[in-house]
């Protein structure tokens, strides 16, 4: 009998299952693959590793307009997915460390629901059967493949790949279509541009970066356009033909339709929650659009289930499903805590970079809020004009337009992933544009230009 | 008649003057040189420029670590330092802009205070007087050259060098004595580490960075110290001998008198406040150590005259100078506002970078705080792991023992410069660590660690 059972390694759920187990709840984690979930597997982290190889490269290319010659600079993406490897299993290794040393129970299989007990739920692997408490689901995402004709049958043939296999290549393509210019697109598209494949990227909305503030988007595409990614924007991919080595990628815009042959496509059209199998049904989780129902406490519809992570279907960052781990194991302690969706950052690890948090214009538009935004150019900063021959970068900051509470930060440029969560912070705790003004800021920094925003605030 | 006379144009002085400016003062700025100050013209912006240049071949000469292959990479150091100057002429520029713009009078000429008016006071540039009814005295600091035998002859000669002269040498040096391991000598025994000189770092301390945690201080001479830096500490340099080319420094440690043969010496041992030929004491402005004494308002002994910037000596660092030009215009205009001095940053632009804000836990147990610390390895990282082959950063967290609220942050790791304000508004606010456990802090990101550390904490 445990006090909790956690369906899911990844982050939502290894992270709750470190946190319930110090607090003295008896914690059994069921994960079928590796612990880390997509996120340390086949995410966030192999990624960051492959984008940084290239950033190595990129320096290496470039450095003639800082004054370093380099006459011949080469990568060997099969030694970069071998390293790649080789952090993923550390930092693996490191999380099954910290699971043994919080005392949670964890069993490397698939589990499902089977229904409630007399003192809560039971829960099945293969034929053992277990008891808890309580439960938390974190079964996380999976990559949708969408219904294209041809593209199936590419993907079973090695010619389309997802977000897990494209990591573990061992040869470059020439020639990539990317579908899909949402996060996981433009990184991928990122890398492969860095390191000389053709690369192009398809996608339906007329911009790319999803729900990005538009001018960062743009600022984005026109960053990569000079470097030959090709965008091709409104445009609604309509068949793949090929199943490995060459094919082609046909889509449709303003009613014509183009062929784009490629060695190799990146199917990044978006995720959908993993609901099936595991037994929801059983209890009664209500589920909407795919998704499990969670409130801001994580509690599902169902007491003694609490849902945390991707599943929700919320926002599918593993930061998210930190904190939303934290949250249900807080609630299940009796500890007043709940999640504040507006202030999570996000971040997409091109070069430049981009970190956002909170309302843009438009969405605070959209929410009925009155709001007015300020931009301000990086080359504020004397450290980005050091460090950014010709950088474009911006910070635009969003304010209510009575109060001058800061409700959003957006920045494209360098450190934007490590500057945004001080951004963060001030959207979490509704800070004053007054505020900010009397923080002192390091010089020289290009986080500092977050700071002389403030000042043309009026 | 103005309402304000600013003399100095450095960050305290150009920064007050737009600020002033803006909320209606008719202002005066003079500045003798250059605008911008030493910071713009032979500081922090110069340095980073060439630092960025060194990080550019770092890279290209480590790449096999990550995947990547370069056959020959080098260094143009003539075309660093015209890179360096065109950086400093772009921010120049714009801080002559950024007067115009504001409607500030800038006179390029070196400015006395001659007295008293009926009004306020009177100063004099050469033969022309100007009035105004307040005044700000931003005049900075200037290199100590400290009296060691042969010293003055050597810097007259050019075999000596400080941190102006230092950043336009046009050819490099083969082996460089740096006397003073504080900050200014870190950032350069990095450069000409990186850049292939040998570089010896004579210190009278027994730990280099000055007051920075001592363990952080360990980590950044290790790193130097395997890349071949020779960091010779608890030592007093007693003579230094040649005028040019060649020569060498003689040391006494433990008795025992050793001479290094060099032909480049840089002298960074430390700065004092610029107060002499201002006409301080035609008005009485009170001066303690050499420095004018200021309160938390940046107000002097005389009323009608503030100062700010590294003219007070207490804390020599642009960002300080910055806030307090803001706190002495807003106590001109009237407005509450004072400098939190426990929370300013404080940066070393070295690779790890170091980045630290508020109390040591020496520090606070010499101010009678019950403190305690908690230090984590950056490792906890994915991404400091995925760009970090073999990193051994740490950050520490120094809380109050009753309240968990954190007096101090000190890192050292790559992005450190970048994160470092965020755990600087922790401390101004006092934050508490179960509120920062509370924020979402982007993944994978090196920030995160901090707040990981929170969660050790107990």
């Amino acid at each position: 009998m445990y006090d909790l059972i956690i369906i899911g390694g990844g982050p939502a759920g290894y992270n709750a299952a470190e946190r319930a187990a110090e607090s003295g709840m008896k914690t059994l984690l069921f994960e079928e693959r590796e612990l880390g979930g997509v996120c340390l597997n086949e995410g966030c982290i192999p990624t960051k590793t492959l984008l940084y190889s290239a950033k190595v490269l990129d320096y290496a290319n470039h450095g003639d307009k800082y004054g370093v010659t380099v006459t011949g600079a080469s990568i060997d993406h099969s030694k970069v997915v071998d390293r790649k490897n080789k952090v993923v299993k550390t930092l693996v290794s490191g999380v099954g460390a910290k699971m043994k040393g919080s005392g949670v129970t964890v069993v490397r299989s698939a589990a499902k629901i089977e229904g409630r007990s007399s003192n809560g739920f039971t829960v099945t692997a293969g034929t053992d059967k277990y008891e808890a408490k309580k439960l938390l689901v974190c079964s996380g995402s999976e990559a949708v493949v969408p219904p294209i004709p041809g593209l199936r049958e590419a993907v079973s043939g090695g010619l389309a790949v997802t977000n897990r296999e494209v990591l573990d290549l061992r040869v470059l393509p020439k020639q990539v279509v990317v579908i899909g210019g949402g996060v996981i697109g433009l990184e991928m598209a990122s890398y492969f541009n860095s390191v000389g494949s053709k690369v192009s990227v398809v996608e339906m909305a007329d911009k790319i970066a999803g729900p990005t503030d538009g001018e960062i988007s743009k600022i984005l595409q026109n960053n990569y356009a000079k470097r030959g990614v090709d965008f091709i924007l409104g445009a609604k991919v309509v068949k793949v033909n090929g199943t490995s080595e060459n094919g082609s990628v046909e889509y449709e815009k303003d009613g014509k339709i183009t062929a784009i042959p490629c060695d190799l496509i990146l199917v990044s059209t978006g995720r959908r929650a993993r609901t099936k199998d595991i037994g929801l049904e059983e209890v009664g989780v209500k589920l909407e659009r795919g998704a499990v129902v969670t409130d801001e406490r994580c509690r599902t519809s169902v007491p003694g289930v609490w849902a945390a992570g991707d599943v929700n279907g919320k926002i599918m960052l593993a930061h998210t499903a930190y904190r939303e781990g934290e949250v249900a194991v807080s609630d299940m302690l009796g500890r007043s805590d709940k999640v504040d969706y507006r202030s999570i950052p996000s971040v997409i690890y091109t070069n430049p970079e981009v970190g956002v948090v909170g309302e843009t214009l438009d969405s605070a538009k959209r929410a009925g809020i009155d709001a007015e935004e300020h931009t301000i150019s990086l080359r504020y900063s004397g450290r980005y004009i050091a460090e950014n021959e010709g950088g474009d970068g911006i910070v635009k900051i969003v304010v209510g337009k009575k109060h001058k509470n800061i409700l959003g930060v957006h920045m494209i440029g360098s450190y934007a992933s490590e500057i945004i969560y001080g951004a963060a912070a001030m959207v979490a705790r509704e800070a004053r544009v007054a505020d900010v003004q009397k923080l002192v800021f390091p010089h020289p920094s290009v986080c500092e230009v977050i700071r002389e925003a403030m000042f043309q605030i009026k």
